[in-house]
């Protein structure tokens, strides 16, 4: 299955978890979640970034660097249980990402902020 | 173009700014945050992921809902990088997603702690 | 210096250096983020968060612990900023730790809902 | 009480929880948190700090401030059981405060670094 199907396919399921679909919140996670509001799931989404901090962190110390892909999997379906509540979807993210004029234009952009914030560093140390 | 295309596509253009693949620190934003190492791209993930919610908090009172779509980009952007560093892939998160049994095996699991939580936050209360 | 005197002379500092007390952007960085607004501060609480978090975990696995304390400080720091913002000071914290009926209040009440979690994680693992 | 008196009596107390001092995981939260180790409490300070930012989003938008209170003293209460676990206490990170000579000191080398991020976002949007 391609990512776009599967990034589609759950974005279909959460949608149909919302309240005014017919989500049932006593059999479904992610419908009550939904129904609880966006602060359970904004919540969520700290949590889990924190999460996917710590599992780098053991793996640039040498532990198991798969549970960095389970903790941004994590991260990403929350991320679109927000999406959802909001009106959007993955594919808008992604849309996002190819808009930005491709990755060339989104590095002209932050690096010379990066670059302006290091020089700056650089000259507090001295 | 889809959504796996452009993933895979952005995915290939961050492997290909590691300092092992000749990526340039002084024109890359991408290769600059690969040679500083993990604590440069994390402490982003959890940067993101707070504008992620104050965007979200701001569309509940009102605001613009569709920076929450630009945040998420550059949560899930970061996310990439990090992905990148520690030799995985969008694609992998993707399958671990698709690899939960579907939504309802992480529905279910995910659903017993929930009904826990809630049940004892209720009896807290009291 | 005790603590309070330390903590009460920050919020004061902070407090001078509010937009309507003259705090001066060109001159304070406290001002400055007082004057770009919440967004400005709040995003820094995830950002300290996250680097408390990537300290903890390197003194975990041998590296230099006493980063933590710098981590904290900074993050103890913009908590301080935004309680100033929203007309809170450092010793209204203090209080609601000293209300909460002692320690064991607070455990008490925080231990039932982790009692219950717990139970359920083992639970679903099964 | 004073603010001091009141962080050392809390440190004492989240010392006293510590395995190797006794603490019962079984009636007290803190020591329950000291007993599953880092990841435990380290996943509360994210998830603390996400608290504090919801908390002062609503307050943006004209919900109750004093919620603002509550959440920071979560988050400061879990830094303390981080500190303890690593060794310190709320008084090293008053400490800390203190020494960054004076509030200006701290301001000082913070703002070089504002000043030249903001001129160059500035920059970049031309």
């Amino acid at each position: 299955m391609s990512s776009e199907d599967t990034l589609a396919r759950l974005a279909a399921v959460i949608e149909s978890r919302k309240p005014l679909a017919g989500g049932d919140a006593s059999s479904s996670y992610v419908a009550r979640l939904l129904a609880k509001g966006p602060d359970a799931f904004l919540k969520k989404i700290g949590e889990e970034a924190t999460e996917v901090v710590m599992a780098a962190k053991d793996a640039d110390h040498g532990g198991d660097s798969s549970k960095i892909v389970y903790e941004v999997a994590d991260l990403w379906f929350h991320s679109m249980i927000a999406l959802a509540h909001y009106g959007f979807s993955p594919a808008d993210v992604v849309n996002e990402l190819a808009r930005r004029e491709g990755v060339s234009g989104i590095e002209e952009k932050a690096l010379r902020k990066a670059v302006a914030r290091d020089a700056d560093e650089e000259g507090s140390k001295s």
